[in-house]
Order: structure tokens, then C-alpha cells, then sequence
């Protein structure tokens, strides 16, 4: 059996780069045996030289001089996985100009310059591959890319975020506040010491914004992406959904709108109230999963680990054969060309609301709150009151209606006398009207 | 903006050709300006001429010469949905033939000549793509293909089948019997009116064959797969796994053993219990999903519409682009040679099993029945009676058994003079222990 030798130069060897050296050489055999190419892990590009790793690398192989690596001649592809946007912005170009596919994790890098990395790219007739970059493990801008290339993607719901999905899940389950939840989580090393990143919902958006870069042809960057995280969330919020019959996800939602005058994209993150029996709402733990809705394959969903070294490094070693059929072939993976985006802004877009709020002990109260939300045009779907008294605490879910209408819907309630305070504010996601 | 024109052969025109030839027209001019291809649907056989058909075509691009669709030197590219052996082989190997990628939905002719057709589109050096024919619109085939060609699949369990997936949730939500299931499934236009291919499990046996293929790489035909179908359960048998956290599901099972001798590959379809909290448990109505067990990516599931002229068309229309942009390139999808395969008999698999009897109402029949398990050396996890008396019913749940054991244990059992009956024998699948 003849094999070609495929010589691969790895930036960076953290968590997924070490998961990738040691599932490269499990797999080398079957591999080469399956597609008769011969992958070998040439040259390792480091920061610190003497640190401890996970995996035992010749010191030939090891280097701190990434740039140097990416412009061996003996480098056939190269696989990054530092993150962030520099040094890994000019090694990810450089390779590309050098003719060199380049496999990428690197979703802040994507998520915001991206259309500049898949421009080089084409240009250059090599393969930029990223499956790893979004939901970790999960094969999905594979069949977003070319399984869906002719479908009418509508919208793309997906659950992107282990972290707070776990802390979510703790929270409903074990009734436990988010400060408990989130602390478990970072014992278990699911969550960083510090959470923003994941907690505020920016690692989400992040991948939002590739999401929609790829399910809609356009290009988006995380910047367009509107945000909420799930901090103020509490136990009781997630028990009251419960027993409505919905479950509280941190979701990434992009959608496609056509007008007269083309098309428009919303790209948003915010924690919202999934129907029970949507599948979205039995992903617990730390998984992820991305929900798409098509014109004419209907709704699909993709499920798996998110985030972690192995399943992470499996998808950039999908990518890796990929890339390097392509290669042994002279050819590359396309990429269309993405066209710019008409973002539209989170006030123009129509939802369920489920809101509460502390009402005063007054006769009346409650006709004066409904009113307000009559006179901005939301329509109340139901409506009801828990305690009495100075307890009294009144929970209202509206039919669908526009972010706007519902902000100054709120405005005018907090300005109430009656109203003492009001509290969480979750959009309804995956039920008949949202 | 050029595009290159690829002209299609469409071999069958009832549900899903109909739908794919109107999707087309509907993301023609899309697909031209995302992927530089102008799709025409050039030719269409068809069986009958006269026949009235959901779609308006022009006479002239009819025939009922399938032969000569496929010799026509104007035609690009074929697309098969005819289904069955022949004439859809001969039409299939002649394209390959000639150099024409074919996109198939024909799950009974790669279920059974698989090999064949796999190996004549090697030698031509054309694409033959297939993700219809495998769980509808739900990409799939491509993630096993490309995505996860590295990882070390263990197995694939999978809800293939929506008929009977309808039928299951229906008895196991409105408590109805099989039968009143069946025939509402008919009513709504999901159960043919001869139900058996999908009752009795020979459409998932054929899809499981396929599947298997293409994850292990290995050559499994629909004569490979062990069988049963769902006409025996009753919702008795429903309710009952219900309280104990199940749900009932007709699973295709693909696994794979490593052994000092080499690999060996066991693919059954059967009903089993699933955990409540298992992600296949929450696929209901016509759904179809597939899970994905990986070595290092762990589980994935892919959800989504398994039939229906629509997702099926999608799924064809996302295989049309790809082999047109391979066209327009000079290139084909790489499908690694399948090695020959060594069956392990479903006697040799290891589950754990759900059985339930009618017992004699006699001291010590309970002690006797457990004495003959024991026996056998199959280990009882759980053992509850039900009902007193000439009712009595009792229910085990076993420990991870080997199946030949658990068939001796029932024969015995069967011969016990203080067993009337022997009821339902159902596998779980998906526990801590299987």
C-alpha cells in the first residue's frame, strides 16, 4: 500500500494541541490504512520551550518560532491552536499565502476577521477548515457548508456554550443559585476562574457570528451579535418556567429575514424559555447543540460534546484528512464567497416574553399593569398571580410581539406606583409563535 | 457573474423527485450566485408519460428511456430516485460508467450491492452520493464520510424508522393499542398501506446496513442485520418501561469489536428500552435521530425529518451541489475502499434485558424462576411482581448478559411448569451497561 506523507506544523500545544498529538498517533495506522495518507506531526511551535506537557515531543519537533514553522518548506498544512487574534492572524495568512491549508480552533480569530482569513484563502486556492471552532466535537460547519449548500436556512438556535448550559442545568435540577452552580462548575474545570467570558455570553456570540457567517453567506462578526448572559438568572426564575412547561437555555439564535430590499440577518445570545418538549430543551449538562430550521429539510438538530481536548481534537483531525485528500489531489474544499449583511437590530425583532414583576397591595393593580401593556400594542397570553399581599408576585407570558414595544412596555410599568420592582425578562425561543 | 451550467438527469419523478425538481427551480438562482452553478433539470424519466404529476415539466424533457437519460451525452450528472434493485443497478453502474457522479436515494440497492457501486464509482473516478438514502434530510452519511474520518466510531444507534417511531410514541403517549397506532400513521399518509417493511423492521435493517458501511468502513448487506419488528408490543409493555424510566424505540444498532483476530461488526434492529434521560429517548412523532458513540469525540446525535418528499429532495440537492462543484473541478469525494467485514451473531452481543412472564400462583414459583436464571449465570439487577394471585405478572431486568444465555435462561423458563406465559423480551440499550 503506498502512502503519501502528509507533514503537519502545530501551533500551539495546550489542552486540544496535546489531545491532537496523541490521538494522531492512535489513529495514525487505521488512518493511513482507510486513506492511504501518512500523517506525521513535523514540527510542535510552543510558547515556553521547558514547560511540562501532556505528551512526550522529540525536542527536534519543538520549537518557539511559529513563524518559522509556517514557512518550512517541509510543512505541508498547518494546524493552529493558540487562539486569539495575534500572533494567530499573520501565522493563519502567512501559511495561506504560503499555499498552506490551514485547519483552525480559532473561533475569536473567525468570529471577527474572518472574512479577511477566507478571502486569503480563496485567494490562494488552499483549504481553511474550522469545524473545530464552533461546538467543539459536533460536525456541523461541514453540513452547514456543504450538506445545506441549496437549502433555505430560515434560522439556527443552538445551545454553544457548555459552561453555562452545565450551570443552567444545576441550577433547574438542584435548585442551587448561580454562584453555587458556577463554582461546582469551576471545580470540575467545565468553567475558568474567570467566567466572563462564558457567563456574559462573548464566547457564544463569538460563535453566533460564524454560525451565521456560514448558514447565511454573509458576513457577521461578533460585534453585530447582541448580548445577555445568564448572571441574574435565579432558581426561582427557572422553577417558575418549569412548571409553565419550559426549560431556561442560554441560547445563539441567527435568523434570515427577506425584504423588499434583500436580506437581513439578527444574530443574538441571550438566555431564553425553551418549550419542554423541544429538543433543544433535553441537552443538559455540559453539551452543546445547534438547532436549524430549513425551508424544505425542516427542522434538524446536532448534538455532541462542545468543548474538552478529545472531542475537540477529533474535529480538527476530521478536518486534518480532509485538508490532506485535498492536497494529495491538488485541490481545495469552497468556501463561498461571503456577501456583506444588513444586520437587523435587536428592537425590530418579535418574541414571547415571560416577564415578572412585584406588584403593590392595592385593588386595581393589576388592571393598571394590563393596561400599559394594551396601550404599547402586547398582547397578554397569559397572565398570573403567586402569594398575596405584599408577597403578591404576578408573572405574565405575552403573545409575540416586538422587542421595542415590550422595552417601552416595561419602561412605562417600572414608573407605576404599583409596581415595586420588576424582575427577569426571558424571551420565549421554539414555541408556535417564536 | 459566470456559472457553469450542469445538466441533470433525474431518474423517477414520484414524491421525492417531484419535490426535488421544484426545490431546484425554487434555489436555482441562489445556488448560481452562492455557487457559481446553473442547475437544469434536463431530463426526466419517468414509467408512465400520462401519469399526472405534481410538477409541470415540459414534454420535452420527459421520457420513459431511463437508458437513454443515462447515455445522453448533454447530461451532466444523474440523479437515481427510482428505489429497488433493477433496472435502478444497471442505470446506476452505466452512469458510473460513463463518468457520471449519480446521487442516489436508493437505500435497498446500497444496502445490498453496495460494494459494487462503491467500487464502480472508485474506478471511474466519480462521485456516487447517497445521504438520502439514509434518514431523509438528516446529514449524516457526509459527518461519517468526512467529518469523523479519523475518529474510532464504536457504535451507531439510531431511530431510522419514522413510521414505526410514530407508532411507538402514539402508544406510548395515548396509551392505544399497535394496531389503532398503525392505522392512524396510515390515515396521515406515514405507514403505507402494506406496513410490513417498515413494521417488521427490513427498511432500518437496510438503512442499518448502510450505515454500518460507511462508519466502520467495512462491506455489511441488509442479509447481515439481526431483526425483529414492533407488532408484538403492547402498551402494557410501553407504560410498564415507562415507570421504570424507559422508553420503547425501534433501534438500528451498528457496533464494532476489536478482538486479537481483527475487528468484527454486529448490526441488529430491534425494539429496546432507552433511559428516559438518553437524548433518543425525546425523539418523537416521525422523527428520526442517530447517535454516535466515538472514541474521542464521545456521543454525537444527528436529529431530524428521516422521510418525506421535501427533506429527502434537500438532502439530494445538497449531494447535486457538491458533485457539480467536483464536476466543475475535475474531482471526486473519496469513499475508502470497504474491507470485508466479520459478522459477530446477535448470540454473541451482551445487553441487558427486560422480561416479563405470567405466573402460576403457587409457593416458590418466584424462587424457582430466579433458581434458572441463575443458572444460566444471567444476573438479575431488578425482579418486582405485579398484580396477585392468577394476575400475578412478573418483570426482571437483567445485568449485562450475553444473548445465547438469556435464550437458554427463556427456554428453561418456558418448560417451568409454574410459568403460563412468557411475555415481552425486550434489550436495553443506552445504559451504564449497555
Amino acid at each position: 500500500m503506498t502512502t503519501t506523507p502528509v507533514r503537519i506544523g502545530l501551533l500551539g500545544c495546550g489542552n486540544v494541541g496535546a489531545a491532537f498529538v496523541q490521538l494522531v498517533e492512535r489513529r495514525h495506522d487505521e488512518i493511513a490504512n482507510r486513506h492511504q495518507i501518512d500523517l506525521q506531526i513535523t514540527r510542535v511551535a510552543v510558547r515556553n520551550l521547558s514547560r511540562e506537557r501532556a505528551v512526550d515531543l522529540d525536542e527536534a519537533v519543538l520549537t518557539h518560532d511559529a513563524d518559522a514553522v509556517v514557512h518550512d518548506p517541509d510543512i505541508d498544512l498547518v494546524v493552529e491552536v493558540i487562539g486569539g487574534i495575534e500572533p494567530a492572524r499573520h501565522l493563519t495568512l502567512s501559511a495561506l499565502k504560503a499555499g498552506k491549508p490551514v485547519i483552525s480552533a480559532n473561533k475569536e480569530l473567525l468570529a471577527n476577521l474572518g472574512a479577511e482569513i477566507y478571502e486569503a484563502a480563496g485567494d490562494a486556492g488552499v483549504d481553511i477548515l474550522f469545524e473545530a471552532a464552533v461546538a467543539g466535537g459536533i460536525p456541523l460547519i461541514r453540513p452547514l457548508r456543504e450538506s445545506l449548500a441549496g437549502e433555505d436556512i430560515r434560522r439556527v438556535v443552538g445551545i454553544v456554550n457548555g459552561t453555562t448550559n452545565y450551570v443552567l442545568s444545576r441550577m433547574a435540577e438542584e435548585h442551587v443559585s448561580f454562584g453555587e452552580a458556577l463554582a461546582e462548575a469551576q471545580e470540575l474545570g467545565y468553567a475558568e476562574r474567570d467566567p466572563t467570558a462564558d457567563v456574559e455570553g462573548f464566547d457564544a456570540s463569538a460563535k453566533a457570528a460564524i454560525i451565521a457567517s456560514i448558514a447565511f453567506g454573509v458576513q457577521v462578526v461578533a460585534g453585530d451579535v447582541y448580548r445577555e448572559g445568564i448572571a441574574e438568572l435565579t432558581p426561582g426564575d427557572l422553577s417558575f418556567a418549569a412548571r409553565l412547561g419550559y426549560v431556561v437555555k442560554l441560547l445563539a439564535i441567527a435568523e434570515r429575514f427577506d425584504t423588499p430590499d434583500g436580506a437581513e440577518v439578527a444574530v443574538r445570545v441571550h438566555p431564553a424559555m425553551v418549550p419542554e418538549h423541544h429538543p433543544l430543551a433535553a441537552v443538559r449538562e455540559s453539551f452543546n447543540a445547534v438547532f436549524v430550521e430549513g425551508a424544505a429539510v425542516g427542522d434538524l438538530m446536532f448534538y455532541g460534546r462542545g468543548a474538552g481536548g478529545d472531542p475537540t481534537a477529533s474535529a480538527v483531525l476530521g478536518d486534518v484528512i480532509d485538508a490532506a485528500l485535498n492536497l494529495t489531489n491538488g485541490r481545495a474544499s469552497r468556501l463561498s464567497r461571503l456577501s456583506e449583511a444588513t444586520i437587523r437590530p435587536i428592537d425590530d425583532l418579535r418574541s414571547e416574553y415571560y416577564i415578572n414583576m412585584d406588584l403593590a397591595d392595592r385593588p386595581g393593580a393589576l388592571a393598571t399593569v394590563a393596561g400599559v401593556f394594551g396601550d404599547h400594542g402586547v398582547s397578554i397570553r397569559a397572565m398570573e398571580q403567586e402569594g398575596m399581599g405584599a408577597e403578591a408576585r404576578l408573572v405574565f407570558i405575552t403573545h409575540g410581539a416586538v422587542e421595542s414595544a415590550v422595552q417601552s412596555t416595561l419602561a412605562a410599568v417600572r414608573d407605576l406606583e404599583v409596581v415595586d420592582r420588576v424582575g427577569s425578562v426571558l424571551r420565549v425561543v421554539g414555541g408556535d409563535d417564536s
